[in-house]
């Protein structure tokens, strides 16, 4: 048990005004004996900010211009200040793309826990991340491998319950996936999906770049990536199985074949909950509760690798490394942003990005400024690779060798 | 961890040509650096414990009748002396009915770890030997909270692995249950199925006594009053789903409304093994391993109650207390060992069950005495009730109120 279990606990919440942050304030707002929040920092929407900074009176807060800001009220401060400040136990990191990544190895370096939501910050920065961590967790007394870092996601929230208590040793991590609104669009039909077909998932209420994550499966394989690095467990021992239903979160395997599953109605505020709760858990009425009578049934079926070639593209990168993993991110928050304005077509997502990872020289081991580098190359490699798309024969790129993009 | 991890462990196993007790060996066999055969005690299967006496080698064995015993190899024991002897480690209870009480408080008694098949023992004791476990534990540098009483049951090694590293402050157990071969016939052809269609498990291989308790549900009820004993949780808190498929062996619901599940293929030797190895866990690849996507599909329903009597009665009986859950365990074996020879119809277990309980007068917190009292009482008061059946009219015998027979 950490040193500030039983009493409350300071927050500063990075992307309170996103999903995952809104949620967090939700549970926030139903402990109001165990939560002060210290620090808010948002993107845009200076409207919400104001009103949540209004609800919980933080210290500080920031966004991304803050010039409408009155002198009155919480003092602004930039988000790696926020992370490292004394007054902040725990830094809720639910930005997006690579916005959480300096913000994440500060609170690391400064001795804080994290909440991490934000995807990429592993992906991109396993190793720097990690290392950060490993050296927290060794400093403190009782330091269990890795608990610095308390997973948000809801597959890795269910990974790190059904390892509570367990050893690692010759694990498997199932990772399910409700594939997406498209898992049972007829394969030709792909190439002509929008935006807004894509917005439509079948189980999840998320962000709009999440969302369209879970239609390519992009996202899943950044989880796998994500799961490496969280638990210490090779690729080759995590796989991914389609679970239209989104009720078991995933499971995993242990060495003598026992297997354990993680359940819930899908609700965010569910993980969120839990890693700010660890490692107590905390009765929760407003949290919807599983009847699995009423669920009926839950499937489980193989991935069509076919239907997603960025899952394959993810997991490729992941087995590279280096700054491929940063590459993949980037390239595909560029993609992800051109198709959502219509800018490109559903299909040219895996393709730009599989073109991205094709041109690029990875470096090993990169430091952060290495992996900033990557991310600036990938975005305007992808950017100038979709201006050059011809209107009507978006099929011309085309991955060469190695990354296989559809 | 206990004192004996890492070491071999020097173990009693009793019942040992039993289904429990053969598959136990089977593990035993696969690690032979891990584990000591000290005592194999049997029921009559002779030839079978001499063949094991060959291979294992234990200084300790016993029969019902050991007669046709040479004088050379093992010296007879009795079971309490076998639990209780100071080579012995861990004794393994797989026994069935009431032979394994008495052995299981002895070994408790003597400070040994008990690994327990046997339903009965928890289920007509469980104050009297939860007493002695929790002594026991209390007595250990280390103790965990009933940890000396390790389940070999799948659904109660499935909650025991569930709860591993978690708390158990206002969790919920739900017992998955396959159904049995009746769960889909036509009620009005319940009165004709004969000993051979209730053997016909759809997915486990077991003894024909809990073949029999599955097919009426009794043995989800009898479980249920074990995993009040076992885990700490009020009955009213443990809750029954069916699941065809036998693939989901029991969940927990955490206080938060998190839910873990654990899963594998119906093959008993995992939860033994997982006792035997426990606090480890052991890679075994004879075990098989789950393919979720095999699978294909986990379903879940709700009791029907009128097709399961046995069920609501062993709940009852759980609810009532005292000397209730003996009666209930002793007329059920008398009942199903009477349907086993054809003597009775299979919807008369439940009758006579029922009627042995409303004729009960009941015996709060009864010493081991008073439960066996209640035991032999329960027995001559089927077997009367049996004699008395007319041939054609088994309906005939209807319980009054409170215990609800079918």
């Amino acid at each position: 048990m950490g040193d500030m279990d039983g009493v409350m606990k300071r927050l500063a919440v990075l992307g309170s005004t996103g999903s995952i942050g809104r949620q967090t304030l939700e549970v926030v707002r139903g402990f109001p004996e165990r939560f002060q929040v210290v620090a808010l920092a948002a993107g845009s929407n200076l409207q919400l900010l104001a009103q949540q900074a209004g609800e919980f009176h933080p210290r500080f807060v920031w966004a991304e211009d803050l010039k409408g800001w009155g002198r009155a009220g919480p003092e602004p401060l930039p988000l790696e200040d926020m992370a490292a400040h004394p007054e902040v136990d725990l830094v809720v990191v639910a930005t997006s793309g690579k916005a959480g990544l300096a913000p994440t190895l500060a609170a690391l370096r400064a001795g804080k826990r994290v909440a991490l939501a934000n995807k990429e910050v592993l992906v991109m920065a396993g190793e720097l991340v990690i290392a950060e961590a490993v050296r927290l967790s060794a400093q403190a007394e009782a330091g269990r491998h890795r608990a610095t870092i308390l997973p948000i996601d809801s597959e890795h929230s269910a990974i790190w319950q059904c390892l509570e208590g367990e050893g690692r040793e010759g694990i498997r991590i199932i990772l399910t996936a409700s594939g997406g609104p498209f898992r049972d669009t007829p394969l030709e039909e792909l190439a002509k999906v929008t935006a807004a077909d894509a917005l439509r998932h079948p189980t999840w209420q998320m962000g709009k770049k999440v969302t369209i994550d879970s239609a390519t499966l992009m996202n899943k394989g950044m989880e796998a990536i994500e799961a490496c690095w969280l638990f210490d467990v090779p690729l080759e021992r995590i796989s991914v199985v389609i679970h239209r239903e989104s009720i078991v979160h995933s499971l995993v395997e242990f060495c003598d074949g026992s297997v354990k599953a993680q359940l819930s109605w899908p609700d965010m505020r569910l993980p969120i909950q839990y890693a700010l709760s660890y490692p107590e858990r905390w009765p929760n009425p407003t949290l919807p509760r599983l009847e699995l009578s009423r669920v009926g049934s839950l499937t489980f079926q193989e991935v069509d690798w076919q239907r997603f070639p960025c899952l394959k593209l993810a997991l490729e990168a992941g087995w590279r490394g280096g700054t491929y993993p940063a590459v993949l991110c980037a390239a595909d928050e560029a993609a992800v942003g051109l198709f959502l304005v219509g800018g490109i077509a559903f299909l040219d997502i895996a393709r730009l990005v599989g073109e991205a990872l094709e041109q690029h020289h990875s470096i090993s081991h990169p430091s952060l400024e290495e992996v900033l580098a990557a991310d600036e190359w990938a975005k305007g490699t992808v950017y100038g690779l979709a201006s050059r798309l011809p209107g009507k024969d978006k099929g011309r790129i085309r991955s060469r060798d190695g990354f296989v993009a559809g």
